[in-house]
């Protein structure tokens, strides 16, 4: 019996394109699927480029206006890879067109964007998701799962940070192809939209809203070479961002991020604490959870490193056998899978409206560290 | 301009069966291969079970006897991914028929039956290699990389482990699909030709031969019900086996393997001294490693742990970005790609005739084992 | 040939009574000092116990009004170990005595109180020192020589935290003996004083001076009884702090401290992020010090965690041989014996000047909770 | 009420007559022992060094020729922490002298003379003990707690390393004061007798005797210059040794030991497999036990980092707060209190006849590295 197709049009052959195509072809191989994905048609500028990226991922056809590609009927699904400032103008037009739209993270360069694109998906009820994808590495799902458990009793603490060290050479340009997340017109904040948004997006999921922040934010190199315009221009972006917070549920926020931070490469930590226990996990070693529980016996308590690959822990089962890990595409991969589960019954979160919640604490957060006040964050 | 395609036939939907497949279907997404894999069928004792497998992942065809797969004029390679008992037999006919063959470690129960399916490649003269995938863990091909270029020096020791902790309970039946490993006639040992297996091909690949071993094993318990006869039966295999040796290049040896090593799941570590440096890898971590270089100033000398993720890390050009590391099944699609990159070229390794000098030590080790004495290795 | 001798009048007999005590012998015998310190008087209120305490450590003679101490002209130095509100009381009638001052942390209960302790001894001319003791494990001894030295470059981020998990209980009382950490009134604040003016003294120590900074106060149990009333009363102290600043050089701050972080007994790190490398140091395992090294090979790159225990690494020529670690206490032995060594010539750090400004900081650091500004920290 | 008194003569100055020392002095200042330790003679043949000794440690007297301090009546115990060829001679005659024995580790130099020991100890009817101290790291006594409490099951596995890497420079001397362990005569092995047998006292002590081993040595570099002759001289003790063996319990034994491996300093590990669970140490990191147990819940089980310094783990009430850790030298203090608290109850372990099966151990494992089978052991 074969199942439904989802055809879906990508737009964007970056890394995000990849990710997301990968993730579509691999998904039916390991989980069993309502619908079976296809890759019906690729949409970018470059129409050769495009064609090496349609014959390398097996995608059916072609565009290079994505007007074009919302406008076609086989399509089901617009799935948005591009560059922030193309988000939100292809997402309303895409729901106005009655496809299910996925849009790559942050939703909007700004939550003003963002609310645009809720409100088109809404209006056109069609399904959405933003590509949130660290949700469903299976540590952070384990996490998650163990906070509803209430394994961690009342929460005090969550801290998170994303540390990166890639753009602290002064002889790096900003904007064009590769950097386009340097350009404030382009990618609409710094760290903070790039990286502080996932943390976000995940400390709200685990530990719900955030009420308040007080941020701080920095910009090292204050001119670089534009890649566009070859001149050296100012640079928009804010290079490190550190806020502190207030959850709804009382607990502290510490949240910082940085493209400054030799000897991190994506050092994205999260941590918190509870009455009973804690839990840390760390991007760079994406398959353990650490947990410490208080109720373990005093002499013998410690933090546990889990190895989060047995068949017990979220979406193992699908894959290998215990000790032998996953890797950051699998995220995707998840999310691919979660998302096309949802279709035909409780839609998979974050959706837009998630999104959405997100981008108002990184608009607060731009906006206190204007100000340099307490800014309310929901 | 299409590509010629390499027409695989494969033998076994185990475990093995799904990483073979996931690598010929990932490897040409990810390298620029010369043929294009195409999954041509799959062949299983049981139809139905082996349609449902081809229709996931993608098989234009099933067989449920590998003497007609073998036969067919439509597949150029094939490979064997079924248990080690079969894994004589299956080679020998392909390669007589002229076929490709690549075969799912150890070779052979034996060296005896290795040496066989050697003569049965190379008379053939058909391109042939044996799934040691840990080679092409990016961490492990680093080292390799560094060791050939000097970097260690001298090399005084080489120790690995390979621990596992699932067969401790008694409850465990042996024999059947999921636990033939621990069927002597299946499986032809215990630990050693499955774990050790994998610790001695990397370290022959690091390190160069190994001349002599002394060995223990032990079997903890002694007799289990077996899932085909229902009955208890004696257990014939080895739930651990230590053994020390010696390299030719005078550096020493010391290889530890068990399924009775609570809290590991797949715990192969390496590690290996030299005089001006060290190096430690472990399978929990795999996409870092470990290096000590002697020559780094003393005072801000230690252990680095190199995060195997950027661009000019082996085969990591191909995937992501740096700090986003891969999984185990990556290492399969590295060798899937060096397989089919090797058909016009170097011959990738190992081939069978490499192979063939791990199980030369893994049958001195079991020997050994018995004697208790010192046996000659190679 | 003897010594001359530095004979010590010791205040206070609890932890930190015991750890000063157990300095002042060791040190002596590990490195050659020009004076012999002799433990001449301990002063405490309880005679019975001060007799034992004395019999215990082999101090001479007992006082229990810390007034007769300061009198008696056979005292060359007193070493404050009281509770917060007597630091300045005692401090000022010693300098006025013309005695050497050690201090415990930290040195007044605010900055004004500390700017009279300093006036004091700097108007006495009296040697004088705070016991920070967190400077002196090697490996943040070693720090500081790498930041001296340039080994980091411009630097870019400082980010400390001291978490601790031990007042979560809420039937833990405030006040009296063991717990005057909890009362306002003894201890001057909560986590900031005694907790974030050791991760500020260490960071001025090794990155400057800090300018302004914004932050947040909790105290999660609202009442607590207090030990010596009986009476459940309002906690006035802060149970955690987290603040973010800028430092004078331009980095950037981000600093948190807590005692309901379950699972942290005293995990007081630090990092320290620049242009060419990072270090990190984690008091759990205080024998380490993580270095990255921009500079190293792009390959093999990574961070090295570095064994502080060599013959060339700072003070570690005085104890064993490479790979056998000292513990907490030698940190205090360190600075018995550098303050012993500095009164004949550079007196050492941290004066009662230096802590100061400690005070400066943590005082706009509670400023700033109230305020909810940014507030100036110099 | 004064204490009687323990008198000690102390034979050796070296790196082991310092660590004595000091325990002596440290532990009247944390444990409260029924008699009182007192430096009362220092004994080596320089003079001038040994008046230095005693004036930094506060020894009474000083004596040049042992025999003079084994005959005085003012020495209750003859402590000796002079090389491995003159412990057998003092230490008869000090029994003989009817003086209470401790002496460093090995005891003897094989078990022949380690047999004469025990027989002179045993017939004075004396106090005796052997340093080796590492029992009394509190995260190997705690280690032996939970073993003995049976929280580990049956045991399947006991792994051991010990890993230096100081004598890899071929122009590294033998001999002489700094370098006798290199010395065959005066060490009587090498690493065998100088690491293995710290590794086999932990070893038996956890897990029981060990009956049988076969083993393998190595010595890398031939020949080097001997320090006390001038002249290049065979070397004739053993750089690495690794064995595999049986204990009585039916577990298995791995062990290795080497002066060759790159990076490790002073790397004592010990690893123990057990039915419910494992623990493993590391000297490195020594104030931390890992264990792993399978009983706790399946999806959040994992290995647990325990930070060995709470008040409710060994010793550890003596020391100071939660998450200060302790040092290398802290286990002599321990031992030093055990046995002054073991001299009027149960004698603290371990004895000269503890120590003796250790060298029955390092005698077999050097005969079957010469005899290349297995040697009885017990």
């Amino acid at each position: 019996m074969t199942k439904p197709k989802l055809r879906i049009g990508m737009v964007g052959y970056g890394f995000m394109g990849r990710t997301h195509s990968n993730a579509f072809l691999t998904a039916p191989r390991f989980f069993d699927l309502p619908r079976q994905p296809e890759l019906t048609a690729i949409c970018a500028r470059d129409r050769d480029r495009a064609e090496a990226f349609a014959q390398n991922w097996g995608y059916g056809s072609v565009e290079t206006d994505w007007k074009d590609l919302v406008a076609r009927d086989d399509i089901d699904l617009i799935d948005i890879a591009a560059p922030n400032n193309m988000h939100m103008e292809i997402a309303i037009a895409a729901a106005e067109a009655g496809k299910m739209v996925m849009c790559e993270k942050p939703l909007g360069r700004t939550a003003a964007e963002s609310q645009k694109m809720v409100d088109a998906v809404e209006k056109a009820g069609v399904a959405n998701m933003v590509w949130y994808n660290y949700r469903r590495i299976p540590a952070v799902t384990l996490a998650k799962q163990m906070i509803d458990n209430g394994d961690l009793g009342r929460i005090f603490h969550y801290r998170a940070k994303f540390l990166q060290d890639w753009t602290i050479s002064e002889d790096l340009p900003q904007g064009g192809e590769g950097l386009w997340r340097l350009d404030k017109s382009v990618a609409g904040s710094g760290v903070t939209g790039d990286l502080l948004a996932h943390c976000i997006d995940t400390a709200m999921w685990l530990n719900g809203g955030i009420d308040s922040v007080t941020a701080m934010t920095e910009t090292f190199v204050k001119e670089r070479e534009h890649a566009l315009t070859g001149k050296v221009e100012p640079v928009g972006i804010d290079d490190a961002c550190a806020f502190m917070g207030r959850f709804a549920n009382g607990s502290l926020a510490t949240f910082e991020s940085t493209r400054y931070a030799r000897g991190h490469k994506a050092l994205y930590t999260l941590e918190i604490n509870g009455e009973h226990g804690s839990l840390f996990w760390d991007l760079h070693d994406l398959h353990r959870l650490e947990y410490f529980d208080h109720r373990d016996d005093g002499r013998t308590r410690g933090w546990r490193s889990v190895h989060v690959t047995d068949g017990d822990h979220p979406y193992m089962d699908k894959w290998w056998v215990p000790g032998l890990s996953i890797g950051y595409d699998e995220s995707f991969t998840h999310q691919a899978a979660d998302f096309i589960m949802g279709l035909d019954g409780m839609p998979a979160a974050p959706t837009f409206a998630d999104a959405l919640k997100t981008d108002r604490v990184t608009d607060a957060v731009l906006r206190s560290a204007d100000s340099g006040r307490w800014e309310a964050a929901s």
